[in-house]
């Protein structure tokens, strides 16, 4: 009757992109890591989603030195990443090549797990990389993009577990991005889901709207095998239910997680240091660390609603807010349904606004809402009526295969435009992701080490600049 | 098969004392009285407990003009204080007279629920509070101090609930003061009183491990009737569960709350701009609200842990701290097993302590351990061994009847100490329960009359200060 629950560790991923905008840098991971993979985890989520663009961009760190560095000093833990398909960790579809090579890098870097989702939960999105993950020894999770809405009923969400089944994943991840789920709807999607397929679920609800330790308990109770949490110093809020409180509120009862308490001790006076400095240096808003449940209110993310209000002031207009989240649903039914979360959550939000503002629903499109229509993410959750699309796009033609199909190998060019700059076989990946931001990157690492020989002559010189 | 749970909010009383040390003033509350009057709260906490204390201590408030206020901007919801039995809101026993007097004027200036707890769970401590409060029309809700140990199983509780009801109580509540509460006990627990009463049952427990809001949900599913929670600026930590959050959980459930969630809009905007307030003016410190599972790996409350540290220090033996946390079960097993609230948490920390650093058990003993031995506190849980209780206090006899039995009426006799400041008859019971602290208060009251009329004075002679 008992069941070990385990628990993904997420302090060194989702909880500082959810608190501090991914800024958290290796030097405040690197003297609590050998204690963080003595606890017990199932696993550390601790690279990928938006900390690879966070190093190279603001923290001025290699991605892939991090990673090396983590699996070095974690040994004993499985490594997670978070993975946007087709998407990987940039802003566009990739050709097959490049995802492929991306994880086999990580996978040689040293990650274990590698969790993948779609935006659009298009199963054709997922497809490579969960065969690529496969293939290079890895386990291969798929996150179902969390959403509410007339489609999103539990029988959309079993059909859309079938199918990730079917293609081959190892475990299931229900991600809730925008803390929309309660501890009753939790429980019904948990258990439909263990009943229709074999696979392992894990749990991944953020602490926004206040429910997620509720939620965790009855998705464990409906069966759910894994849970995410964040060390307590770095937990609520936007963020997650604090690690420490599942462990104990699971002690001792069918689903104990088999850590003892007590192993928690000095990580959480760590990471309370962390949070005291990063609360002084503005980093972390203490507004953030409250609940809030307007997101419950409104459906739609809580990041979504300030982005909505924030292009409505710039435009004048910040007393059209009700009509707008009126009007939100409206788009998202034009559209097909997408779940909101990056990038659709942009892409209709801002076409909400436009309909709005402009007094005239589709008067004026986006390029990226225009791009949506026409199937360049992917397969919506349900079929964009033709007169719509003829509307949106006039007679450009419609995808409907697997949008990475109509990309040729890029790999080689990529190897080419970077070639005078890199400096190890990963570098490439760095650069397909983010171009610009990469090669910034690369030019620093450069300087920097012509400027340590410097210093090394000027030591060697015996000359110390103050 | 639906039932309505109620909501008590605690924002005005419990969520200020556990947070910023009961230091909220009036006109922190006045702005926003008549919205939380309107949200449809089973009831409003918000007098008693240390708020009486601060008032007059802290903030220089009437606590009784607070109350009438709460009263007048709050006609449509039921005010809620808190109430230590025959200790009353001081820290002595009081004899009866003025504990009826004290419920009489209570009710008659706006007191609608009165909770009653006493802090060894004897029922003699609280059967003449639960007539005063039943004689004046006030609901007598009496709350069971939670707290573990071996004696203290689901029967010893059972056993508990039992006399309550029999003693008159309109309802009981579990109040775990030192988030002890895992959801399964609250669950096991909340079911054994359920089926071994009557009478509605009310949960109230804290934040501080970061279980409370399952121990809530898990309560409710036991059969739970009425949850406290404080909204969401003033909850998480050492506070309560979110407001907000619980009624979202519930929300479209068999257990509905009956409260829509917009309501709380503007109250959550109100109480976020204090809690701003009180963060940048360093009342209320960040690291108060993360949670921490200390508590439940000790099974002593928060408070009690740092103040056993803060006496070692002062000893110069911090070292010793694991040493006095092995003693603490040793003393309270000793002892009878007091629960650990106030003030049996004082006593039996600082006897722990002392035995520790003197290195003989008892070779010191302070009066109030002595007192808590001889019975003057009332009957705790388990009888003292005659053996242990001659080596404390010698031949000095033990009470066994109801200490305030042992009272003479006191009313008069105050009526008379405090004759000169009095100006509304309830002074009389400030007086009682803070000599000292009243009559400065009662001074600085008369003191700013008299400057009051000074400035008419100036005004009428069109003399301006600057
Ligand atoms: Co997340
Ligand atoms: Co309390």
């Amino acid at each position: 009757m008992t069941k070990k629950i385990g628990i993904t560790e997420v302090a060194l991923r989702d909880a500082p992109q959810s608190l501090i905008a991914t800024r958290m840098p290796m030097s405040d991971m690197l003297p609590i890591l050998d204690k963080l993979d003595k606890v017990g985890y199932y696993s550390l989520e601790c690279w990928g989603g938006a900390t690879f663009d966070s190093c190279l961009r603001f923290l001025n760190e290699d991605p892939w030195e991090r990673l090396r560095i983590l699996r070095k000093h974690c040994p004993n833990t499985k490594l997670q990443m978070l993975f946007r398909g087709q998407n990987m960790l940039g802003y566009r579809h990739y050709a097959d090549d490049v995802l492929e090579y991306f994880v086999q890098r990580s996978v040689a870097n040293g990650i274990d797990i590698i969790r993948i989702f779609d935006a659009l939960n298009d199963i054709k999105n997922l497809q490579t990389a969960i065969k690529a993950a496969k293939k290079e020894g890895a386990t291969a999770q798929v996150a179902i993009s969390y959403t509410t809405g007339p489609v999103f009923t539990t029988d959309y969400y079993v059909k859309y577990a079938k199918q990730i089944e079917e293609a081959g994943a190892d475990s299931i991840c229900i991600k809730d991005m925008a803390a929309l789920l309660t501890p009753y709807k939790t429980y019904e999607l948990v258990s439909a889901l263990k009943k229709a397929v074999q696979l392992p679920i894990q749990l991944h609800t953020h602490y926004t709207s206040g429910l997620a330790s509720m939620c965790l308990l009855k998705g464990i109770e409906a069966g759910a095998d894994v849970i995410d949490t964040a060390i307590s110093p770095l937990a609520l809020g936007t963020s997650h239910a604090p690690t420490e409180s599942m462990v104990a509120a699971l002690q001792g009862t069918e689903y104990d997680t088999g850590i003892d308490l007590k192993v928690f001790g000095e990580i959480r006076e760590y990471f309370m240091k962390l949070r005291k400095k990063y609360i002084e240096s503005g980093l972390l808003d203490q507004s953030m660390l409250a609940t809030n449940t307007k997101a419950l209110l409104y459906q739609v993310p809580g990041g979504m609603l300030s982005n909505l209000l924030s292009q409505l002031k710039q435009a004048g207009k910040a007393e059209q807010l009700e009509d707008v989240l009126q009007e939100v649903p409206r788009v998202r039914k034009d559209a097909g349904y997408p779940p909101l979360v990056t990038p659709t959550s942009q892409i209709v939000g801002t076409q909400a606004v436009f309909n709005v503002i402009t007094g005239e629903r589709y008067k004026m499109c986006t390029n990226e809402f225009k791009d949506l229509v026409a199937g360049k993410y992917g397969t919506t959750p349900m079929p964009i009526d033709e007169e719509f699309a003829k509307k949106i796009i006039g007679d450009q033609p419609r995808i409907t295969c697997r949008p990475a199909d109509l990309l040729k190998p890029e790999l080689d060019t990529l190897r080419k435009e970077c070639a005078e700059w890199t400096e190890q076989e990963e570098d490439v990946l760095s650069y397909a992701m983010f171009p610009k931001v990469a090669t910034d990157f690369f030019k620093k690492r450069a300087a920097a080490k012509y400027g340590v020989d410097e210093k090394h002559a000027d030591a060697q010189a015996q000359i110390h600049p103050v």
